[in-house]
């Protein structure tokens, strides 16, 4: 009889993780899965839509803000993509301390491209809604740039942006 | 000995399907659920994420563009998008003609808010980038909001909304 039982809870934990498998995956309507906001650097993090709204944000939890332009068939926006979001310590103190933006587009807000438009590329913005330009990747050509090797700079970078320039807020 | 072995059934029913939970909702890395850009308004549309890139992709696809502002906790917004959300004809018609961005905080342009700003309110846009100021709803106070009530509206204006202003695109 114990052979029965435990033969039939063996048949229902299977039906039951089969049963399981597609709706994690699959949205309640339709085949394609969700756009996250995240795009893989971070689905932990809360990510701001747009830029508008990373700034309320900013200003209100009087946080730096940090934006991520990339594109999904760049390899270097790739790589440094999958570093940066395995890196506790960069996912930590970004949830910690700091709002999130990553975008595809680039914004009609020219100081968002100092030196032109390119992925990847991060700029940090003050909670003062200033584009903090003096905080620059490793790279002479295209200074708000950096590689998957570069996470040490971008840590010290992070530290940067958050002492604030304008600090009667 | 049957009792046994239902009981014991329904003891496992009830522990797998606690265990099953946190797996549906909890994402690879830390505990949150990924936002989605679709935010409960169609998960099988493809949402653009800002306003800059969704007049792109109406420019370049020539497809008409539908801007909705909403707000997760204003009822209003909640109840037309639940409507909205489980309309098929209204989302086959989206995921076929039409550019689709749904916003909670406003841009900087101010030709989304011809008449203010308020939730929920449906704005279209012409793949010239000429915001559609003439496609308005029922209600004379807030030409732009619909209630969800007002599908039937709502599909008459995007009907409206596919016939370009400006035929020599």
């Amino acid at each position: 009889m114990i052979k029965v039982v435990l033969s039939m809870l063996l048949v229902l934990v299977a039906v039951s993780s089969t049963m399981v498998k597609p709706e994690k995956n699959t949205p309640r309507r339709g085949k394609r899965v969700p756009q996250t906001l995240s795009r893989g650097w971070g689905d932990q993090l809360v990510w701001a839509q747009t830029y508008e709204e990373a700034l309320f944000w900013s200003r209100a939890r009087r946080k730096p803000l940090m934006v991520i332009f990339h594109l999904e068939d760049c390899p270097h926006s790739a790589a440094l993509k999958k570093t940066f979001a395995e890196s506790n310590e960069i996912q930590k103190i970004l949830d910690d301390d700091f709002i999130v933006l990553n975008l595809m587009y680039e914004t009609t807000d020219i100081n968002l491209s100092p030196d032109g438009k390119y992925v990847p590329r991060i700029l940090f913005v003050d909670p003062s809604m200033t584009v903090r330009a003096d905080i620059v990747g490793p790279y002479s050509n295209r200074i708000y740039a950096y590689e998957k090797s570069d996470i040490g700079t971008l840590l010290s970078n992070m530290e940067q942006a958050k002492k604030f320039v304008k600090s009667e807020l």
